[in-house]
This record gives structure tokens, sequence and C-alpha cells, in this order.
């Protein structure tokens, strides 16, 4: 139990920050039934299977298999790239941030777990063709985990096609399987074909379960392994807290609280969730929840088909480095914010500050204190001065950091954008309004199909010398 | 003219996205005058020395000095590591990613202009007592570029405090100033105080320059000189954007475009500002220009003292990567949001795309293209979807990244946030709020005179368990 993440909640009650900008216990109450029967007919979905990102952590034949393959590969390779985009990206960022040394890619091979790991998610040329650069002379020694469900996501395929030709001219056609590892669709889809053609070895992308819901699948774990994260005490974490977000008693379910109170902020015109780390580590983590929140519950209609602008914006913040920022602003601008903090009990290092220059007053008082001491007292001084202006806050507390606390963490969240989506009555899972910028990225790319949009959208995007300053 | 970036601005206006989340020529016309007044009495603010941030690039000497100061120690460090936080970390992050190698602390020193560097812009202790591990056996080839107006900055006086007791106890203490040079207030604090006994070569924080308009001064300078960025070009691209933000005509002055049309959004509940780049090189510039927008523009009050919420609230996003994560919000959620994309006519590197698998259909149009087209392609798909949305959109277009095309940006930008802070009406560079939370830091760290506010805290910040889940 010690090892347990909590969320507590206090600061965003009226008792603290006024009943204005506060929730009362009486809200609390007042939806306590409902809650019951959302978690209810969630726990009823999970067991009927249909919503199976909720079983991962129960999956131990997938955990054994991604361990199997990476602790084969691990030794083999100096660099590990991972190509992947969204929910194909952002979880794989987030455990490598928050489990793996902060300078990981810079210390000496000895004193790392596995290979250099780069997580492209983009295309930027030059980004990319310096990574190219980078790993020139290192090829055979480099693994290329391309993560796409269908394989014809065009920034994934596009970095896919300049690694497949780039091994295959340098290398031969014969060591491309040596080079490449990808994860889809484990029954369909164009890289599946192509992937059973040139012989790579594949992970799967699980049937059902969405992008951003995906990184406790081997979409997330093949680089955590790889890297030497514990990848099963993650599982055990999301184990751990899927007792607790299955409990039907509001006060008792930490993702139904945290569901709950956004869900009520947002009505009363929060329409802003900000995660703000005390923890370098965790900083991707908030990024990763950033598009859950925000792909899952930024909807236009209600589950009935009715039109709505639904969905908080999620912003990640950082502390303490957001507080020469950003802090102005959320005393003193609009009081339209919900802040979670993200608090770390205990570091794996301190960091000691010594009692040096003591003789200078300012700052003499730091002496014999720690960075650990300090961010954790930052951390509540903004608290306090942001209760101060009664901006409503939360903290999540992490005992540590580790796979254990940062697997709970991930199925928190994952949960309780599942009850926001209740509460909010719309669809959680689909993503329909990202179409329109394929088809259109499609078009401009000439992509056969595409041609009467292409027209269509060749007078608009046309530039008009009028508006150019 | 031909590497001036511009603005354009045709879809924010009611043509394009409807009167309803759009803005009409009218409301252009009758701000004319007003803007042709502000930007005449910056001016004259300017010329009566008031705004020393706007002379920075016309001054020659200190632009040579930082040159001189840098040329010297480049070859002599293999490390360089900043210390600092906010003003005085933001912008030295944003010319690194900017300007320099995506991978460049990963490059051999051989392909680098420069050392390794390293902005420490947090106290996470993790983090730092990862950097001194990794530094572990270097000590005698890093410097350290303690940046602190005052020195009393709890996060950077923590640091530096660990890094002299380091370099004393490990070197000795007549080689401190072989590995420590400051940047402080020129004449009087406590690190000035503490550079003169140690005997460091010191750097100047300029007088009457704020943090976060601090870029173009020896705070963001000496880190970029010392990797080989091109600060000379920095600075003809600021003085290039000076002619154009000092014109008073409305339509001339891009800084004055930007700065009315976030005014009148923000007046018509557009309270967001997203500013996303398509490009990773500029990731960071969205992040100074973050602090710059939210610490300038968050106030709670008119310069004549009425009580107000002000600040639009700017929100930092990346293409294409953020398409796969915020688009669905942006299209469908509250149209509460004005976006300015970055853009690159031509990148560094094309990246091309072989013709590769050309067989397999659905990603075979990709085949002959390259990177730069995909991303710059993006964006104007996903601009166009934002608009199908009704969703108004700026675009900043870079012809290419260049020192002398960020200098204009963050040029146009500082103004810019003049212009808003006097369209606002509220005092642009003061940052009252951040004080309690600084104070509170104080008595929760034992610094002498905080001990009334420290009794104060200790009942608010007891926590309850009640709300502990």
């Amino acid at each position: 139990m010690a090892d347990q993440i909590k969320l507590y909640y206090k600061n965003v009650t009226a008792d603290i920050v006024g009943q204005e900008h506060g929730l009362s216990l009486d809200q609390f109450k007042y939806y306590t039934d409902q809650i019951a029967q959302t978690v209810n007919s969630i726990n009823q979905q999970v067991a009927d299977g249909k919503l199976p990102f909720r079983r991962l952590p129960y999956d131990q034949q997938m955990v054994q298999r991604t361990k199997d393959v990476a602790g084969e590969m691990r030794g083999r390779y100096d660099n590990l790239v991972v190509l992947g985009i969204g929910g194909s990206a952002l979880g794989n960022i987030a455990l490598q941030t928050a489990l793996n040394h902060p300078f990981y890619n810079l210390l000496p091979s000895d004193r790392r777990a596995g290979p250099k790991t780069f997580v492209m998610d983009n295309v930027d040329p030059v980004q990319f063709q310096g990574l190219l650069d980078l790993l020139d002379g290192q090829l055979d020694r480099t693994l290329f985990n391309v993560v796409s469900k269908s394989g014809e996501t065009a920034e994934t395929a596009s970095q896919f096609l300049i690694v497949r030709n780039l091994i295959r001219t340098r290398r031969g056609a014969s060591k491309l399987a040596e080079n490449i590892i990808v994860t889809t669709d484990p029954a369909s889809g164009t890289l599946r074909q192509i992937a059973a053609r040139d012989g790579y070895i594949t992970l799967a992308v699980p049937p059902g379960v969405g992008g951003r819901f995906s990184v406790l699948s081997q979409v997330g774990l093949f680089s955590a392994a790889m890297c030497g994260i514990d990848i099963e005490g993650l599982m055990a974490g999301a184990r751990d807290m899927d007792q607790r977000v299955s409990k039907t008693e509001l006060v008792e379910n930490p993702a139904a609280i945290f569901a709950l109170i956004q869900y009520l902020f947002y009505g009363q015109g929060k329409t802003l969730s900000v995660m703000m780390p005390y923890s370098y580590q965790l900083k991707d983590l908030s990024d990763w929840f950033r598009q859950l929140w925000a792909e899952s519950l930024g909807k236009d209609k209600t589950l009935d088909g009715k039109p709505a602008q639904i969905g908080p914006t999620p912003i990640k913040a950082l502390g303490t480095t957001d507080q020469h920022s950003q802090v102005q602003l959320y005393r003193e601008g609009l009081n339209n914010k919900v802040f979670t903090f993200l608090e770390v009990e205990k570091f794996a290092s301190q960091c000691p500050i010594p009692r040096e220059l003591e003789q200078v007053e300012s700052i003499a008082y730091l002496g014999g204190k720690s960075l650990e001491k300090l961010i954790n007292n930052e951390k509540i001084a903004t608290e306090y001065a942001l209760v101060a202006s009664k901006r409503p806050c939360l903290t999540i507390v992490f005992p540590e950091i580790s796979a254990y606390c940062v697997g709970q963490f991930i199925y928190m969240l994952e949960t309780a954008t599942s009850i926001a989506g209740s509460l909010f009555n719309l669809n959680t899972y689909d993503q329909p309004a990202v179409e329109l910028g394929k088809q259109a990225t499609f078009a401009l790319m000439e992509r056969a199909g595409y041609e009467e949009l292409a027209k269509k959208m060749a007078a608009s995007i046309q530039r008009d010398k009028k508006f150019l300053v």
C-alpha cells in the first residue's frame, strides 16, 4: 500500500477556494449514484470484452513475448529508433523519460541497460536527416521499430520507406529483417503484408485498442523493455490500480474522483486542465495524457448525436520551470483552469545542497537542504499561491518514480478518461475530426483517389498577397 | 527582402471563417488610428531610452565582447552548462534548438562547433544529479554559466552552490574562475559580489531589461556564441524587423497586426492562443513565446488600477506531431482558440523519400516526394481542416531557419507584446503574482525573515486524509 499513488483533492473544494471557484461536497454527493452506475457499466463492458485496453495488464503471454524478443535483441544493437506518431510514440517517450536516466543517450554504453533510443514522432526533414547522419556508419547496429496499426499513416510510412531504402541499398535486401521490427495489426493491413513479405519479426497492435490507449501493449512496451525498463512492474502497477478504479464507491475510486472533478469544473467554465509535474521524469507523462484527454473528450456531439462543443483543453506545464513562465498568468489571468500537480515523495537522488558560501546571507539558508526538498517545497508554495488566488488544485502523489507507480498512473488516467467520457455523454474512443486533415494531406501529396479534394482545395489555399505583411 | 519572415492573416477574417468566429475588415480599420498612436508612443519610449530591450540589436560592443569571450573559451571546454531559469533559460534553449544540429550533443566533437550544451532550468534532483554523474571526470573541461540578475533565485542559487562546492573540493578554490562564468547585474546584487570575490569573468544582464525580453542580450547570446551560432545574424535580423515594427501604418507592421488580432479574438472569447510550428527546430521558440506572452499579459488589473482578469493563455503545440494528439479537440471542442502556425519555406535538408515498395499502392504516392514537401503539405492540410471548422488561423512564414530569420521572429514578438500590452491597457513589464510563491518557498526553506509566513502556511498545507484517495 505504501507504494500506491494517491489523489489529493481538498484544494478543489469550496471550503478552500471559495464557492464561486470550488466544488461543494453536495456536488460530490449528488453524483455518487451516477458514478456508481457509470463505473458499473464500464466494469460490465470490460467483463464483456468490449474495452480490451483494460485487460492488457493481465496478458502475461504478451509481456513474456515482449521480454523475450527484447532480451534477444538488446545486446545486438547500439541504437533503437522508434518510427511512430501519436499513440505510437507518446507512450514510448513518456516511459523513457520517466524510467531511464535523464541523460540516457549520452551515457557510455556500459552505463546503459540498452541501446540509445530515439522516438521519431515527426517528419521534420532536418531532424530526420540529422538522425540519419548521426547513425551513418552504424546502420548494421541499429534497429528500427516501425509502429503503425495500418502502415498507412503518412508520417510513419514515409520514414519507413526512407529507412527501408537505406538498409536495402547499403546492406542489401537480405539484411532488412535484421534492422527492422514492426508493431502492427496482427492480421491485416499494409504493414502486416510488407512484414510478411520482408520477413520482419512482428509485434502486435492489439485489436480494439486505440492508439492513445495502447501504451501498455507491445506498442509502448517493446522500446521500454529494450532499455531494461521493468515492464512487469508497469503491469503489476496497472493491475493494482485496476482494483481501485473498478470500485463503484466514488470516494474510493481515484479515477472516478479525477474524472468527476474535471467534468464539474468544465461545467463551471474552467475549461482548461493544466497538468504540472514537479519532476523532470514525469514531464512526458503529461504530454501522453494531453493526447488521451484531448482526443477522447474533444467532440462536437453527444452520444445520441446532439450537436455540442465538448472537451477540456489539456495543457502541459512543468514545475518549477513554469513558475517562472506561466504562474503570473495562472494566478492573475482568467480563472478558467483546474491544476493537477504531480508530486514525488521520494526521488531516487536527493541531490544535497552543501553548506557553501555560508557568509552570503541571502542564499545561506539553502545550505544543508537538498534539491529534493526545494522542488517539493516549491510545489507546496505554488499551490499555496494559486489557492490564495482561488485557483483549484489537485495533486497526484507518487511515493516514488518506479515502473510500478507509473503503471498505476497510466491505468488510472485511462480509466478516468472512460468515466469522463460517460459523464460528458460522448464517444470516448473515436476521433472523426482527424480525418479531413489526413485526406487533405493525401490530396496535396497526390495520392490516387483524392483528385477531387485536391481541386476543391486549390482555390482556398492560394495565398492572397493582400493579407501578407 | 527575400529572407524576411512574413505574417499571413487572411484565415482569421470573417470572409474565411465566418462572421461569428472571424474578424471583419472594419475592425481592422476601426483600430488603425489607435494602433498608429500606440506604435508612435512605443517608438517615443524607445527614443527616450525607456525600453532598453529594443536597443539591444544595436549594441555592437556587447555583441563583440560576447563573441570575444566565447571565442576565447570555446576550444577549452567539452561541456557548457547554463544554470538559469525562466527568462535566463528559455531563450538559450530556443536558440540552441533552432540553430544547432537536432542531435547536437550526440555528435562527435569534430562535428560540433562548440562544447556539448546543457541548459538546466529546473531543480529536479534526479535530473541534476544525473548531469553531475554524466560530467564526472570531466569537471576540468566543463564551463558553468550562472545566469541570474540578482543571484538570489532559489533554483539557480542552489545549483550554483552545488557546483561551486564540487569544483572547490575536487579542483581547489583557485580553479573556480576556470569553470564558472556569470551573467548578472553589472553593478550590484549577490551574484555580482560573489563574482568579484571569486574572480569570475562576468557578462551582463542589462539594466532595465526584464528576463523575458533578454534573449538578445548576453543572457541568451553567450551560450549561442559558444556553439558557433551566428549571433551577428540574429542581431541583423532583429534590426531588420525593428524597421518594420516601428511603422505606424497597421497593415505594414507585422507586430501590430499580430497583437491586434490576438487582442480582438480575446475580446470575442477566443482566450487561448496556440502556437504550432511545423518544424522541430522552431518548437522551443514557441515555449519562449509562451513565457513572453503569459507573463507580460496575464494581469489582474488595468494600468489605471481597475480590477480585471486579462491575458490569453498561450499554448505550445507542434506539427505534425500534435495532429495526432490535439487536432481532434482543436476542430470539435470549444471554438476558443486562435492558431498561429510557423511555416518554413525551405528547410536546410529536404530529406527525399525514395521510390521504394512502389508496388504497394497505399503508400506508393509518397515515393519521389520529400519530408519537406510532406510536412509543409500537412500544415496546409491541417489549416484547411481547421478553417473548415471555422477556427481562425495565422501563419508566420520563415523563408528558411537562419539566425537572421530567428532574430526577426524574436524581435517581432517582443514588440507585439508591447503593443498588445498597450491594447489591453496593462503593465506589460511586471510580474507581481510570482512574488507570493517565491516568499512561500523562502518560508518553507527556512530563510530568515519569513517565519511569520511559515507559521501562517503551516495549517493550510497540512494534508487532510479525508480527501486523499
